[in-house]
Order: structure tokens, then C-alpha cells, then sequence
């Protein structure tokens, strides 16, 4: 890393390509002045947005290609005909290349993890990558991963994620040791789980400096913010960040309905419309926008796809944080420390099923 | 089955034992006039209850016990403890000995499924229990299941969770062919879920005369409604039902802070008050209570153990339905079906796994 962090930004990523990520980019770039980028993709698209935003003259580069991965690509496709030339993949190259330092895309989650695992590679002593999603809670905010790079996960790799969330979570909330917790079920006699109840006997014993175990939490306790980080393999992780999604917009959909029912309703409204800004504020996906790819050789933040301007100067802005405060080193240490103590070396066999 | 339904209700299950649970019989038979109830539990205290509600006048008995199970007990503990002699014991044992047609209680889940189990017996060609939920939506109310019975499912057990589902929700929702999904994630190409997309082929491929099935739906859909039965297994599910609540929790909570903050949304809220009430009742859990123990020789619904009279009521009323429209012959009758066509017999291993 130079005394300057320098950004890939894919951008013909998400639904609205240039037109989103080049003002996106602006607009992180006036709160963290010592940034550059290097926009990848279609030069003649890029070229007026960049002109058009003053603040970025002499701050960025574009690398042009008029290959793009598209939203509905599956990530077989998606590397089958962007690879080595694609928006995504190139962006990605320069952080391989040591060119970036980190990637932003808001491109489809299957093909950005495809292409990264392909081009990056993993990082050496991690068997799979997570997703680390942002979630906003009653305290603040929490880290929760996997939510959705891989399915299942054995201790060892559960144990990878704890320390790789935390690393993110010392970084984001500015924490040396951030309370750190594997998601469960309630019943305590329940079989089945032994992966998770492994991961929580080596987080119990070993002594990882730089997180503070807390033992279970359940789906209840993402809202609570009962811990900085919730660790969970894709699946379940998954399914939880979507069903939050899918009830936080049902209760949005019943209050709206609700509130314009009467013309008592409606002026109720009128009147406590600071209220229901401050809500839509604290709800407003844009203000957390920015998944973290964990486990990978190099930094890449994902973007939700249908984001504007704002939500996508917040990926940008995480992307700067990572870097900055050098997400990659934490991880390593903590990953280090857990070689250190009497784990055994994963396998030949499950370092190329990681791969492939 | 006589032509009144029979009830066995454990007395002494819940936070509030027979102070909920006499009060809510009661407002149940206002509702529903063709029911009789065992009340099983402490006759001193259920016995001054039952004299207080007119309503109950012959159309109860008492069964009385010292020994009730405790919240907090473990499945094993309550199992050691409360076997042959507990409230929850007796009154599945009512069910069990053809005295009553179903069983509600608001006992431990643990326990109540642990118990379940051992005093009926699993359903004949059914492998695993399942939760199944009343969960609340856009559309009105879907099924989902299974919330937390057990922890994995294989294929084949997924399928019998959605002929068990379906006719949970013919009879609920009066439907002929209820539409049925499998909940998983959202990236094609994932691996690793083999056991769900071996249950889709089995669903699409066999022809399941009493459900319609869908394919695959994500989180977000549970809140939208998208079908009318969701299956999926225990760990995954449990997370979703927690994360929902979690998440409802929450933004409850943003909202009571947001009102309020100023005498403007004070008086906003006043106005729109009636708006508010209707959205509480929409939320609000008593309405849906009612899980209900699938794959059981027997019907036993669990009402959540810190409900009120009025959502206890919900859960009897749920009970009702259940005996009245014949779950376990509509249950039967899909396994029928389901062993009609070319799946292979369960085996004696996974079947004696069932019952340890």
C-alpha cells in the first residue's frame, strides 16, 4: 500500500453501471480525500461522468474493456466470457497486480465471488471465503458472515471466519477486541450441530488475542446487537440476512398502508414526519451498503446492485477503511496466532476443494 | 374422534401455568362451542379457575398432578423427571390412550418435542418431527416448517415436511392444493444443498395430488407470502423464525424512539393512533399462535410459554381446526400417495434413528 489508497472500481457493475459507481466514487472521494481510482470499463461511457465530477480530476484513471459481466450472468458464465477481460475480472487483476489495493464492485455476489476466488486466489491457511455483511442493530451495527459465499462449514473453517470478522470488526467499529459469537439454535440438547459446538470448544480454548468469545447467540440476537460479529456458514447466514430484509420491507409495506388509511392517519403522519425520517434513516440500506469478501488473497467489497450514488460511496468508503487500517494484516496475525496453537494444518486435500 | 373435539391441555405449561391456560379454554369455547377439556396439572389451583368461568361448567374435567416440567428444565431432565407423572406426560398420554383427540401446551418446545416423542410415538413412514409455524405475511399467513425440531434433513424427509405442511395448511387455510416451496439461497451454481435440490426433483417428478409445489424461494419471501407452505430444516429454519422476530422487534423499537423524540411526533402519534393499533395488531404474535408438532402419532400444538388467555386461545382454536378437519388422516393420506409412487421404503436404520 502507498501513503494513498487506490481503488478498482468495476464499473459497469450493478444496475445502473457508470451512471451510479462514477458519482458514487465523488462523493466518497469528499470525505476521504486521499483516494484514487481506476474505473474499468467502457471508456466512452465513463469518460463525460468523470469530466462531469471536478473533484476526481487528477484522482483517477479508467482502464477500458467492452466486455461486461452481467447481473443475471451465472457465475459459470460469467467466467467463461469476462475472464481475463471483463470489467470484473480486470478490476480485480489490478489489485492482484498490486496496481489497487482493493476492489469495489457492484456486479452479481456469484460471479464477483467466482472471479475473485479464480483471480485472487485464497489467502494461504484459509480453506473458503465468507461474505461479511454490515448489519444495523439496536446498538449500532454488527458484522455477520458467511451470508452466503459457501454452503456448510467445519469448525476449523467456522473458527477462520471468527477470526477474519473480527479483523473487519476491529477495523469498522474501531475495537481492539470485539465480542464475538456462532450463531445457534435454542435447544441445547439438540443434535446435529457438532460442527458449531466444535468451533466454540477451539474458540473457548485457544486464546485468541484479538476477539472476545462469547459462546451462542440466536436469530434473535442479530437485531439485540448482542455481539460486534456473528459467525455462521452460508446457508443459515444467508437465509437470515434475507428473511431481516423480507420482514423489515413487510413492516415498512403494513405502516405505509396503515398510515394512509384515515384522514386522522394521514395528518398523524404529516406531524411526525421528522419520526418517520429518522426511521426510513436508520433503515436505509444505503447507509450500510459494503460486503466484505473474507478469506481471499486481496481486498474486494461488494456493493449492492441496485444501489444510487450514496449507497455505493458507502462501499467505496468500507473499501478505503479495509485498506487503510489494513484488513489484510489483522487477518493474517489472528490466523497466525491460531496456527500457532496446536491446529492442524488443513489439508492438501481441502486446500484444492477451495479452488476448485 | 367423537363429534366434539377432546382437548388435553397442560394446566401447568408456560410463564403464568393455569392463570393462562383456564382463561384461555374459556375464550376458546366462546368461540368454538364443540369442545370438551382435560386440564391436566395442580387441581388447587386449576380447580378455582375452572369455577370462575361459567363457560367451562360440564364441559371439563381435571386430571390432577403435583409433577410439572419447568421452563428452563432440559429435554432430558424433564424427561427423567417428568415421565409417566408430569402434566406434559399426562396430557400427551390423554392423546396417546384415545381420552383426548389433541394436546396443547406452553411448556418447554424441548421438552414438549422430547416428550412428544416418547409417549406418541412417531407417525408410521415418517422419519423426523417438524415445527411447523404459523408465520404472518403480506398475503395473510403462510406455514413454515421445520422450525427447529431437529437439526438437517435429507431429501426424503424434506418431502414428507411438505406433505405434513400441505395438510397443516389445507385445513388452516381451507385450500385444495396449497403452493409449496423450498427455501434456499439465492446463487445457482452453489454447492453443497444437494438434499434440497434431490427434494425439489422428488416433488416436481412425483405427482403430490393435495400440494402444488414451486421450486425454491429465498428468504425475503417468507414475509412477502409467496407460498403458501415453505420447507426447509430445522437449524435454517428456527434462524429464520428468530430473525423475523428479532428483526420486528427492532424496528419497533426505532419506532417508539423516533415518535417520541418531539411533542410534534408526539401529537402525530396521537392523531394516527388508530393507524399504530392496526399495525400492532397485525404484528402482534398472539394472533399466530400455534405451532403445531408434525409427524407425531398424535396432535400436540405448542403455544409460545410467555402468551396471554387470548393467545392461548388462538393455540386451542388451532388444536380444533387440526382435530376437526382430520390432520393426521390428510397427513396419511399424502404419505399414502408418497409411498405409492417409487420411493424407497425408509430404513430400519433412519428409522430407529427417529426414536433415539
Amino acid at each position: 500500500m502507498t501513503d494513498t489508497v487506490r481503488l478498482a472500481l468495476d464499473a459497469m457493475g450493478g444496475d445502473h453501471g457508470p451512471s451510479v459507481v462514477v458519482p458514487g466514487a465523488a462523493l466518497a472521494l469528499a470525505r476521504k480525500p486521499d483516494m484514487t481510482f481506476l474505473f474499468v470499463g467502457d471508456e466512452a461511457k465513463i469518460r463525460p461522468l468523470v469530466d462531469a465530477e471536478p473533484r476526481l480530476a487528477g484522482r483517477c484513471e479508467i482502464l477500458h474493456t467492452d466486455v461486461a459481466v452481467r447481473m443475471d450472468d451465472k457465475p459459470s458464465v460469467a467466467l467463461r466470457k469476462g475472464r481475463w477481460k471483463s470489467s470484473m475480472w480486470l478490476a480485480l487483476d489490478a489489485v492482484k497486480t498490486h496496481r489497487s489495493d482493493a476492489v469495489v464492485s457492484a456486479g452479481n455476489t456469484g460471479a464477483l465471488m467466482a472471479m475473485s476466488r479464480f483471480c485472487l486466489r485464497m489467502m494461504a491457511d484459509v480453506e473458503r471465503p465468507a461474505i461479511a455483511a454490515i448489519w444495523p442493530t439496536l446498538r449500532g451495527e454488527s458484522i455477520v458472515l458467511d451470508v452466503g459465499a459457501t454452503i456448510g462449514a467445519d469448525a476449523r473453517q467456522l473458527v477462520d471466519f471468527a477470526v477474519m470478522g473480527s479483523a473487519m470488526a476491529r477495523i469498522l467499529f474501531d475495537l481492539d477486541r470485539p465480542t464475538v459469537a456462532l450463531l445457534n439454535v435454542g435447544v441445547e440438547e439438540i443434535k446435529g450441530v457438532e460442527q458449531v459446538k466444535e468451533a466454540a470448544r477451539i474458540l473457548r480454548e485457544e486464546d485468541f488475542p484479538a476477539l472476545d468469545f462469547r459462546g451462542f447467540v440466536e436469530g434473535d440476537d442479530l437485531g439485540k446487537g448482542t455481539v460486534d460479529v456473528v459467525v455462521t456458514e452460508g446457508f443459515s447466514g444467508n437465509i437470515a440476512l434475507k428473511t431481516a430484509e423480507g420482514t423489515a420491507r413487510q413492516i415498512a409495506e403494513y405502516l405505509r398502508s396503515a398510515m394512509g388509511r384515515t384522514w386522522l392517519s394521514k395528518l398523524g403522519y404529516l406531524l411526525a414526519r421528522g419520526a418517520f425520517d429518522t426511521l426510513k434513516e436508520k433503515m436505509d440500506p444505503r447507509k450500510v451498503n459494503g460486503g466484505v469478501f473474507l478469506g481471499l488473497d486481496g481486498v474486494v467489497i461488494k456493493s449492492h446492485g441496485g444501489t444510487d450514488a450514496e449507497g455505493f460511496a458507502s462501499a467505496v468508503e468500507v473499501g478505503y477503511e479495509m485498506v487503510r487500517y489494513d484488513l489484510m494484516t489483522k487477518i493474517r496475525q489472528g490466523l497466525l496466532h491460531d496456527q500457532g496453537a496446536d491446529a492442524p494444518p488443513p489439508s492438501p486435500a481441502s486446500l484444492a476443494g477451495a479452488e476448485s
